[in-house]
């Protein structure tokens, strides 16, 4: 009997999909870090749709940037944010569930698909996660994000017993 | 001597007041849950002022919706955080503290009363909760919101033990 | 040997740097709270850069105020909720660690320096408790703020035992 994906089977193959590559370390600078583990809990830093040293998503969704792209920009935020969660937590067999998950869409005035920008994220966490994946979520539209990026994801999980 | 009226007959009354009705499960779509409850603290989604399948408060705030009907508004939102808490941990009474609140209001560039849009909501809380109802909170005036709504509410509690 | 700062020493030299008197107990209205400390965690209500009566930076971030103006109002944001913290939990010296800084940039539409916004914040949290400020962050721009305040920040933090 085949057994079931593993979760980093299911990321892997999203990236694949996603047609980008996610090599290396994720750097990020100043006097923040990208994950706090503190207890059962660890919260992600707020991730734009970067690879590499580029943010690959940028400008107004409803203006520069169509449904469909920012959707993409969506599941390259949740890609970081579970390639720093398993870069902290040793695998992502570490993470217990999804607790919530925050997502930021620079927008035009009159875009309102906010929670189908959103979906993608959280399809791609059930992908990910299976029922483990399925989160609290909060959706909001906003006038910028940094380095002009079309989306922002930040994310909570609880861990299981270290 | 009269005893004090319970969460849920506060919550009731509040309801009235509104002059909508709520009757009947509230379901989201989609891969993410209205409520996560894991540990003591139970996270719930942001919510817009939905009544059944209608947004009943749509528009910007100061340009097309007023502080009042915004702050209705937040009263709707708040609702149905307490209705989703309440079906997710079988009673009010299982809500040891109100932890923290986020409203978001969808607003014109020159509306800057949105702690008293937020007010409505805390107001609220304090009303079915008492002492046990007063949260930290931050609100922010957003560019705007899923499916055109006014206000987002998003709620964290922490609850009883199981 | 001289004996390294103390954080509330850190905190007095930050406070002098800044130039804003911050005598006197941080009052708030409403039926919400400052500070929410229950467990090991404190929630910070969203702090905008008020001194006493007057928030000492309002407009829009790009357009009526620079960036330097605005990393000095994040500064005063982070000043007000360590104050508040202090106010409730005794001393600073009962914060663990910093898990999560949220920083809203009221900017105009396509100021997209929002990190380096952040940055003063974070940069304050470092200097005030060493490797136990680097947080998780989430920065994002938005349309309005209340009091038409530059900045707004909101923190959590893990405590020690009590």
């Amino acid at each position: 009997m085949p057994h079931a994906p593993s979760r980093q089977d299911a990321l892997d193959s999203i990236i694949r999909r996603l047609g980008h590559s996610f090599e290396g370390e994720i750097r990020i600078g100043g006097n923040y870090v990208s994950v706090v583990h503190e207890g059962h809990t660890a919260w992600v830093s707020g991730q734009v749709p970067r690879v590499g040293d580029s943010v690959v998503v940028t400008g107004r969704v409803g203006r520069d940037v169509t449904l469909a792209q920012a959707r993409h920009a969506a599941e390259i935020c949740t890609v970081r944010a579970l390639l720093l969660l398993r870069q902290s937590l040793g695998s992502l067999d570490a993470v217990s569930r999804v607790l919530r998950v925050g997502v930021f869409t620079q927008c035009e005035a009159d875009f309102t698909q906010l929670s189908e920008v959103a979906d993608a994220a959280s399809d791609l966490l059930h992908a990910v996660f299976g029922e483990a994946g399925r989160h609290a979520r909060t959706s909001v539209g906003v006038y910028q994000l940094p380095k002009n990026a079309s989306v922002e994801l930040e994310m909570t999980v609880a861990t299981a017993d270290r």
